[in-house]
């Protein structure tokens, strides 16, 4: 199952469901890689190895190793960034609403594709120049997403924080953080999980 | 200047005081390769020439690079715990002065340790069983520094939250965050950080 039977536009709420994987071959080898040794850690022979593929198989589709990381992250930040569209688009209209559905996209991303969204954070240091700005650029969209949200709320008397901006960065870090210890074998299940994490952003924005 | 000059049992508020390195120079100059190359990236013979030392030389106090990352990571939190304790020993007696204290604590932690905490999160990974366990158990000794006072506030009747270890996780994980874009030359001083942030997590733990 890949991203486009997952998520199909107009289909709601398929921006919740997740399959086992998503990726090409050669990205699912070099995330394997990368999330146990580290980009630098990892040698193309060692991805081959991993994705069933010959050195020159694997650099036919990916030049070198850093394609492999720039194609692997940006990979990973589009399909966050097009679950969260489809969850604020279906959303009702208020920034409560729309809160609650991005909040919920990104803890829901990061159970899911936690290996994913580790090594983009962890690895933003061996991109490129330009493949990092490219990233960056990707992870700002969707931190203005919910900064937007959070400013439409206050402005709406919805929310009461005063740093709105801060607020927002915050929810958006600790929902990151669950790709750090969710395991599907844990004590909580995602909606559990997605349950306590809404109350706690609501409280940290100031939900009235 | 080093740990044991900033901070000073018993000298009020030394907690607060950052000097510019604590580190002896094999750890100091460990942090810098392992934070710009990764611990797989980074070769012992790097290590020693940072540091102006011959490769035996390093080896006769740190018998291998695991040693060097087991030291570094365990300084790194060792420091975290004695000031979080230092705060919350000269804190008043409320839950929430406590929190504010101990909150406080990780915040500057994290805005003039950054380094030293972006190595120990993103190289967990690279440690041994064993060392990695006895790094975790100082971590969960710091997180439940927090949990308890969360616990009392909600006992209490200070805080509000429905979630107590959810949000007191939540709250670690905003303040730890502020380690991946604090800079000294940013728009914001560590004192408006902290003025902001504790605001913000006051909010997370429903403060009333």
């Amino acid at each position: 199952m890949d991203t486009r039977e997952d998520l199909v536009p107009g289909d709601t709420g398929s921006w919740r469901h997740y399959g086992a994987t998503t990726l090409p071959k050669a990205l699912a080898a070099a995330l394997d890689a990368f999330a146990e040794r580290g980009y630098d850690g990892t040698s193309i022979r060692e991805v081959a190895s991993r994705a069933g593929l010959s050195v020159p198989g694997l650099y036919h589709h990916y030049p070198s190793k850093q394609a492999l990381l720039v194609s692997l992250t940006t990979t990973v930040m589009r399909e966050l960034l097009e679950r969260s569209r489809q969850a604020l688009a279906e959303a009702g209209p208020t920034p409560s609403e729309q809160f609650d559905a991005v909040v919920e996209s990104l803890l829901r991303f990061h159970m899911f594709r936690r290996n994913q969204a580790f090594v983009a954070s962890t690895e933003m240091r061996s991109m490129e120049p330009a493949s990092r700005a490219a990233f960056v650029a990707l992870r700002d969209e969707q931190q203005r997403m919910l900064d937007r949200i959070v400013e439409e709320g206050v402005a709406a008397g919805e929310f009461s924080t005063r740093y709105p901006e801060d607020a927002s960065r915050a929810v958006t870090t600790m929902c990151v953080a669950v790709a750090s210890w969710y395991h599907p074998d844990g004590p909580l299940s995602p909606d559990e999980i997605v349950t306590r994490y809404l109350a706690i952003a609501r409280c940290t924005v100031g939900a009235r």
